[in-house]
C-alpha cells in the first residue's frame, strides 16, 4: 500500500481529515489495507501525506469510532475489519415466511416505479402530479421559517397519530373531528394498517375490478381472498350477489376518478353502496386521492361525508395533489377505528416526519393549497388535451380507444385488434416510453391484456407528443395495422 | 344563521376568500348551515359583508369542491354536507383480526411516547439525542440548497431501496455495498419488515431479555413466540440451550451499550454468538442504534463485519444521533434479503420521504455528520455525569442502584428496597418526572418490576437536578427509607 497516493485527489469542500478517513475506509473497502495491517504512526503518516498530526488523529479516531481499526498502546494501529463475504450464501431463501414467497409472480409496483429513469425517457406510466405547478418557493420560505420557529416540534419525538397541528388543518378542511384523522406516510400504509388491522388469513374482501394495484397486492399479502367487483358496470345487485357468496371482511373502492377506469360513482349508486354496506355489516375503505383532482366540476359527496353508521374509511393522500416524496396522507375513520390502526402503526413508523407536517399545516391553513390545486387542474387539464390531441393524430385508428377522464391523472386505455398490452409495452420500452399495462390492474389473472393506464400529470408538456408517437412507433412494431383513420371514443 | 357575524374576526395574513370559506366550513361542520340550506347569492353575501364578489365566488366555489355546497342553475346554492353521525356506533371491534385483539394489555411504546408534554414536566423517558447540539443552521442551509439544486428528486418518486445517493454514502461510511443497504423510515420500520419477512405465525425467535419493547411487541404482534435470553448473563451455553429447546427462527439482539442494560459485548462473546447462530443455521438481527453515541471509548467490531455467513442483518439509525424527527433508519443484509424486505416495504410505503434522505447524504458525506458526533458525545458524557451526580446526593441510599453507561443513552436502575416501579412512576409523574418502567422491556410478565431506565439525554442540563430531586420526591411517597448514604455501584 502506498499511503502517498492516499490523498492524490483533495477537494477544498471537506475537511482533510474527513477526507482522509473515506480515503483509508476505502482502502480497507476495497481490500488494499487487508484486515491486520499495521497502520503508519500518526506521526509518520501526517509526515508522508503533509498534513498536520491532529489531521491524522481526527481520522484514525473516526475510523476507530467505526470498528475499522484498533489501537493498541505500545504496538500500534491495526485494521480490523473483516472484508465482505461473496462466497458464503446462507440459505436465506428458506427462511422466508409462507405468505412472502407466496407473493412473486405479478409485476409489482416497486419495479413499475423504479424502472427506466435515463434523461430522454418519457413515461407515461408515472401517477405524479405535474412537477412544474409544485410551489417550490412558497415550500421553501415555509420549511425555513419552520425550522426557524418550530424545530423541535418538527426533529422531536411527536405522537404516532400525527402532529395535532396537522390533524387539526386536514379535519377543519375535510369537516370532520381531528380525533378522526390518523396520519400516515402515505394512502399506502393506510391500506397496509387497515389489511393488518381488519384482515383474518383467509377472509374475503371485495375490491374494485380494475382497481389499485397497490391495495390488490397488499390485501393479498395480508392473507386475503381478494374478489373483484366489476367497477365500470357498478351493478349493486351483482355487488350484493358477491357480498352474499362471500361473506367480505370489507369492500375496498376508489369510487372517485377510479384509477384506473377514471369513472366517478354517482350521489345515487354511493347512498346505494352505503345502504348495502350497512345491511351486510361490512366496512368500506374509500380510497380516495383524486377528489381535489377534478378537471371540469367537483365529484359528489364522499362515501364518508354520506354515511350515518360511521361504516366508512376514508384514505386521503398528499402524493396526488404536491407531491410524492412528501410522504404524507391520511385517513378518517371512526375513533375507535383510529386508536386501533394507530396501535399497529407504532409497530412499522412510531411516527411520522416532523418537517413536513407542520409545513403542510401551514400550506393548508394559510390557502396555498388551494390556490395550488387551482394551478394543478389548470395546468392538468391542458396536459389531458394535449394527450387526446397527440393521440387523435398520432395513433393507430381503432386501435387504442381512450376514455375521457375529468379528474385524476389518467387514461383507461382498451386495445381493440388484439395487441397485448404486455408486449406492447416491451415495444414501448425499447422506443423511450412507458405506460402501465391493464393487466397489472386485475387481482385475477384473465384481465387487463388488453388494456393499458396513461398518466398524463407528470410528462413534462413539450414531450407528450413526442412520447404519443414513441407509442405509435410501438403499436407499428406489435404489427397492429394503423390506418390514416382514428376514433377515440370514450370508453365510460 | 347571521351571515354578518361571519366574518366578525378577520386577520391579515390570509386571503379573504380563505377565511370566507373557512368560516362557511365551520358553520357547515357544527350544524349552524344544516344540510338542505339555501345560501345567499354571491352578490348578496359579498353586499353583505363587505366583499368583492370575486371573493365570495372563489369560496363558494372550493367548498363545491369539498363537496360541501352544490349550485343549480336557477334554484341557487345549497349546503348538501351530511353531519357526522355521533349515535351510531358500528361494530368496528367484532370487525378487527384476532391479532390485534390479541395485542392489548401492556404498557405500549406509543403511550409512553405520547405522555404528559407539559413544559415543566421533566421526563428521563424519552430517548432522544440532546437536541441543544443538533446542527440546525447547518441543517437549515442543507435543505435550502437541496430544494433549489434538487428539488425533483426531493419530491418525486423514488426507489423503495431508497435514494442512491444516501445508500452510497452509508454504505461507504459502514464500509459495504450500496445494494445491502436498504434505507427504512426508522429502524423500528426494519424490525417490522423482518418480523413480516421471516415470522411464519407460531414460530420462536431468541430476543435479549430486557430488550427494547418496541422489537418484542412487533415480533409478537407478527405471530412469533418470544424467547428471552438472559443478556446480561449473556450465557452462550444458556443460548445453545435455548436454540435446541425452542429451534427459534432468528435471533434478535443489541449487542452495543444494550437497550435497557448498557451492557456490550466482547469481541470474544460476539464470534462465539456468530459461530452458534451459524451452526443452527440461524439469522441474527443485529439492533445497533448506539453504536456511534460511546462515551469512553469506541465499541467492538458489530456482529455485521464479524459475520462471514451473510447471516447477519445490521439496523441502523439516525433517530438516535440527529434527531427522533427526522424519520431515518437503514439496515444492512445480504442482497437477497434486502430485495424481500423491499418487497414488503412496498406494501406500507413506497419509498422513504425524500428531502431528508439528501439532506443526510449530504452531511455524511461533507463530514458534518461525524463532527457533530463529537459535540454529541461530548454533551451527553456531561449529562451523563450529572445525572450520576445528582442521584449520588438525592437518591435515597441502596434504594436505587444505577449502572454505568459507557454509550448509549440511558442509566438502567435496580430498585433494591421493594419499590415497585410502576408505583413509583405513578408518584413520579404526579411530581412530574417520568421515566421508563423496567417491565416494559420483558416480553414475559415476570420480571422488571424492580428495575427502570434513565434516559440523560434529552433532558437540558439544567432540569437534570430538579428531575432527580422530584423522583426523590415520588420514593419518598413509595415509603422507601430513604438514610443519608448512598452506594451507586454499577450493575454491569
Amino acid at each position: 500500500m502506498d499511503y502517498a497516493k492516499l490523498l492524490e485527489k483533495r477537494d477544498d469542500t471537506h475537511p482533510l481529515y474527513v477526507q482522509l478517513k473515506e480515503a483509508l475506509t476505502g482502502a480497507i473497502g476495497s481490500g488494499d489495507l487487508p484486515t491486520g495491517t499495521r497502520l503508519p504512526s500518526e506521526r509518520e503518516l501526517a509526515r508522508e501525506l503533509g498534513l498536520s498530526r491532529t489531521t491524522v488523529a481526527n481520522a484514525y479516531r473516526e475510523l476507530e469510532s467505526l470498528g475499522l481499526i484498533r489501537s493498541h498502546v505500545g504496538r500500534g494501529t491495526f485494521v480490523c475489519a473483516v472484508p465482505e463475504p461473496g462466497d458464503a450464501p446462507f440459505a436465506w431463501r428458506g427462511k422466508v415466511a409462507w405468505r412472502v414467497e407466496s407473493l412473486g409472480g405479478k409485476l409489482s409496483l416497486r419495479h413499475l416505479m423504479n424502472g427506466n429513469r435515463s434523461e430522454r425517457f418519457i413515461s407515461f406510466a408515472d401517477g405524479s402530479p405535474a412537477f412544474e405547478c409544485f410551489p417550490l418557493e412558497d415550500y421553501r420560505r415555509a420549511v425555513t421559517q419552520t425550522l426557524k420557529h418550530h424545530a423541535r416540534l418538527a426533529l422531536g419525538p411527536a405522537p404516532t397519530e400525527g402532529q395535532p397541528l396537522l390533524r387539526r388543518a386536514i379535519a377543519n378542511r375535510f369537516v370532520t373531528k381531528p380525533e378522526k384523522i390518523l396520519i400516515l406516510s402515505g394512502s399506502q400504509q393506510g391500506i397496509d394498517l387497515i389489511a393488518r388491522c381488519l384482515i383474518d388469513r383467509g377472509d374475503s374482501i371485495v375490491i374494485d375490478r380494475p382497481g389499485y394495484v397497490g391495495a390488490i397486492q397488499t390485501f393479498r399479502a395480508a392473507g386475503a381472498k381478494v374478489v373483484g367487483w366489476d367497477v365500470v358496470r357498478a351493478d349493486l345487485g351483482e355487488l350484493e350477489d358477491l357480498i352474499l357468496r362471500h361473506r367480505p371482511k370489507l369492500i375496498y373502492t376508489n369510487p372517485t376518478f377510479q384509477n384506473p377506469t377514471g369513472r366517478t360513482m354517482s350521489l345515487r349508486e354511493r347512498q346505494e353502496l352505503l345502504k348495502l354496506a350497512a345491511r351486510y355489516r361490512m366496512p368500506v375503505i374509500e380510497d380516495d386521492p383524486w377528489r381535489d383532482t377534478y378537471l371540469d366540476s367537483p365529484p359528489p359527496l364522499s362515501l364518508y361525508h354520506l354515511d350515518v353508521h360511521n361504516i366508512v374509511i376514508h384514505l386521503g393522500t398528499f402524493s396526488k395533489v404536491l407531491a410524492p416524496g412528501l410522504r404524507l396522507g391520511w385517513l378518517a375513520g371512526s375513533e375507535y377505528i383510529i386508536d386501533q390502526l394507530a396501535s399497529i402503526k407504532q409497530h412499522e413508523n412510531l411516527f411520522n416526519e416532523g418537517l413536513t407536517q407542520i409545513v403542510i399545516a401551514d400550506f393548508l391553513q394559510s390557502g396555498l393549497f388551494d390556490s395550488h390545486l387551482e394551478n394543478l387542474r389548470r395546468e392538468h387539464a391542458k396536459k389531458r388535451d394535449a394527450v387526446r390531441r397527440a393521440a387523435a393524430e398520432h395513433l393507430p385508428e381503432r386501435a387504442c380507444v381512450l376514455n375521457n377522464p375529468q379528474g385524476g391523472m389518467h387514461f383507461w386505455c382498451r386495445l381493440t385488434k388484439g395487441v397485448d398490452a404486455r408486449h406492447l409495452l416491451d415495444a414501448a420500452v425499447r422506443k423511450g416510453v412507458a405506460f402501465a399495462p391493464g393487466e397489472l390492474f386485475y387481482a385475477d389473472e384473465a384481465g387487463g391484456r388488453q388494456e393499458l393506464r396513461l398518466c398524463f400529470s407528470s410528462v413534462p408538456t413539450d414531450l407528450i407528443e413526442e412520447g404519443i408517437k414513441r407509442l405509435r412507433g410501438a403499436f407499428d412494431t406489435c404489427n397492429s395495422k394503423p390506418s390514416k383513420y382514428n376514433s377515440h371514443t370514450p370508453l365510460v
